[in-house]
């Protein structure tokens, strides 16, 4: 048999065998090339192979892709959110969302909360007990204005791996994402400023813009690959812009990854027009593909790139960890950080930074992203089955969330009302903007309870869709 | 012998015991009359032989205190900073002393940590450890948005013994007294903004006033009963003044507690003015004082108060745990606290709910309050004894640290850089200043290390005082 041939059936059973799954990017010619020892050209052919049998599909500029199976529900389109700054309202919606639904509860689809019954956890919990076991007086003290030393020390390596050069003074230790995402936003702006963000985008940053008195500029967004760089400059032209704030890697609701020649052309967009940009990684641990994707930061030469991150999604909300790599503004950052909350409890850092170091945090997101992955698949397929005709619904490429878009007559707070009343707890889209479009949306985690029961709340909505009726054409 | 020579004895038997301690309050006359099953003439018979015996000493509308030794060093005048709104600067002070000082220190008079040694926090810690043991998933999701309940029940009933009625749901939890000071301001005022503040004042809330744009208005405040109400009038008749912050019981740095008529009048220029208090209430519960004096906050009728506080300074500032009573602006904190840093960890806040409940807290405060009024008397002399003459201190009637006024041609950072090479670390006091005031003065703490250690760092003190040469007529 040829070289590529040989190749392409090797590739062929890796994909069978689920090594990689649909949507998922294959590894570069490049890389493959490398890995068996045979030259660029016969990885081309073996793709050529892959392609006519219709098992992976090229995307320009970014390699190749498993193909999805050819009745896969469709994907929200570009978004199209009102191009001027708006002020977020919204918040009595957020608000309901995290006082508690106060009712037994069948399935919560609502929240993202990351899986926390994993073994691989416990290293970690084992950390925090001997730490509080041996050390209580470290706990009871002020930490580093800044963060732990030990744990900004494995921030600097982890940060490696997404394309960063970074030292532990580069990073300045938070309450989790949120406080990340809301000190950045007053370091880089002032009261009346434009934010540009995704639509849909992550309700607690549009909420940080509103009480940090800005206006959010939402840019159309694609499901497929993130914020449109041509609509982005187009608003930057017409509006007075302050900073651009993204979710790109595994993004939050939607759970793309926008591909590295945008996120490259989305800096050299900030720097052409000195706009700051505050990238919210925190989904970026737990991608698909791995090594994981590069970040915007990776492109970073002027120091604009506010890096946001948390452990909240890959290890657990409750630790309140999270991080600032705050480039060319640390010492406004530091400052906002010192006066929002002082320093940052000392234990859960270190017992971070020990599970790190000792290889706990590597081990803990290979078991996720195999758990989140295999999830992924079965609640596309019960949407597919489950949902009206006419849906349509994000692929994500990592994370345990994505993004629903019901037929337009149907409207997301009234099935909320219904599901409820059988213990379904379900997101609203319309929290997702500043302003209350997406009102035929929802946003799904597909992690909550165990997959059975998942699966049985998921055929429950299906009923209260048939009962509402067929669809109009 | 007669019944009030009978009762005077016995109060003198106390003052001489120690059960009372120079500049305290004693017992009201009313108080006396009921314990003692005597009439109210007895005990202000009682009183007069006390007063006339120089053991007491009568204040207008406030009761008789310990009198106070009569060779006892000077009280800091009422300050007079500058009389218009001023943009706070001396962040880059504040994070000196915040990155550390970077040598083996002897003793740390800079920092406001309490005693963590005592024995009365075991049962805290007894209650973090079993809850990260039997617990740990409680610890990794996120809690209530308003902090966990079980806190909350347990901050009413303490409220309650400060004069304020309260319920659970009036409360929201923060990461610290720092965040809860943060989020008040932001909540009462916008960019441009004018708050009145104590001067001195905690550089916290000063730097906090800065990082949200605002301006801080420093009222003259008088170092044994707090911010002149006349001086504030006149500032809010001239200035567009859109809150007080105040530390009105046991207050930082000087350590007095108001009067409880002024702090009434403080209310009432509020209301005549339609003006927001912050009070911050965090060394109230380590009042000399028992039972603690009433805040603010217990006048108020129209929710305009936002009373703050934590336990950083009773139990440990490493625990996080701060709170605020919002009263009208309960709304607003709640959605801003939110953006600020999402959910506080609830297993801190369930340990002290817990501690509190089992009666613990109240236990440790009995210790502390010892603990405490012991150092100070002891700081006291030491300052009497070694410190330059003309010299004034302030008299804290609770908590742990101190205001020191050197004579005007002293320097307190060049004198702190001195120290330093001794490995005595000290905190100039122009941090609490909005612009760099107060340049002959120092916040001390008179609790790190041990008494011996605090004695000898003082007389070395002293040593590099009389090598700075007599001090100028």
């Amino acid at each position: 048999m040829s070289r590529y041939l040989h190749l392409a059936n090797r590739l062929k059973e890796h994909i069978q065998m689920g090594y990689f799954a649909p949507g998922d990017r294959m590894p570069s010619v490049r890389q493959l090339a490398a890995e068996h020892g045979v030259s660029i050209s016969t990885v081309q052919e073996a793709y050529r192979v892959l392609e006519q049998d219709g098992l992976v599909e090229a995307k320009a500029k970014s390699g190749y892709f498993v193909a999805l199976p050819k009745e896969r529900i469709a994907r929200p389109k570009e978004s199209k959110p009102p191009q001027r700054p708006m002020d977020v309202s919204l918040w009595e919606d957020v608000l309901a969302m995290l006082m508690g639904h106060g009712v037994e509860a069948v399935c919560e689809f609502q929240h993202a909360m990351p899986d926390m019954t994993s073994s691989t956890l416990k290293p970690l919990l084992k950390n925090i007990y001997e730490l509080n076991r041996h050390r209580p007086q470290d706990g009871m003290s002020y930490g580093h204005v800044q963060g732990e030393l030990g744990l900004r020390q494995q921030l600097a390596r982890l940060t490696a791996t997404t394309g960063c050069q970074l030292d532990p003074e580069d990073f300045v230790v938070t309450s989790g994402c949120q406080e990340a995402l809301s000190v950045c936003l007053r370091a880089v702006a002032e009261s009346g400023d434009v934010i540009a963000v995704e639509s849909p985008g992550f309700y607690g940053a549009m909420q940080a813009i509103k009480a940090a008195n800005l206006k959010a500029l939402e840019i159309p967004t694609d499901s497929r690959d993130g914020m449109s760089i041509e609509a982005l400059k187009l608003a930057i032209d017409q509006w007075p812009v302050k900073a651009i704030l993204v979710t790109p890697t595994v993004n939050n609701p939607q759970g793309y990854v926008m591909p590295l020649h945008k996120k490259q052309a989305l800096y050299q967009l900030a720097r052409e027009y000195d706009i700051a940009i505050i990238e919210d990684d925190i989904y970026g641990d737990i991608a698909f593909e791995y090594p994981r994707p590069k970040t915007i930061k990776s492109f970073d030469e002027d120091g604009r790139v506010l890096l946001c991150s948390s452990f909240s999604k890959t290890l657990a909300p409750g630790f309140r960890v999270g991080w600032i790599a705050p480039g060319r503004y640390r010492d406004k950052v530091t400052h906002i950080k010192y006066v929002s909350s002082s320093m940052c409890p000392t234990l859960p850092q270190l017992a971070i930074g020990n599970f790190i170091r000792q290889g706990g945090y590597d081990r803990h997101l290979r078991t996720m992203r195999q758990t989140y992955r295999k999830a992924r698949d079965a609640m596309l397929k019960a949407i597919e089955q489950y949902f009206p005709q006419g849906t349509r619904v994000s692929f994500p490429e990592g994370g345990f969330i994505l993004w629903v878009e019901l037929p337009e007559q149907y409207d997301a707070t009234k099935l909320a009302e219904q599901a409820k009343e059988q213990g379904i707890i379900l997101a609203p889209g319309q929290m997702f903007s500043a302003t209350g479009k997406y009102r035929n949306c929802l946003r799904f985690n597909y992690i909550d309870r165990d997959a059975a029961t998942r699966l049985k709340a998921l055929a429950a909505l299906g009923e209260i869709f048939a009962s509402m009726g067929p669809v109009k054409p």
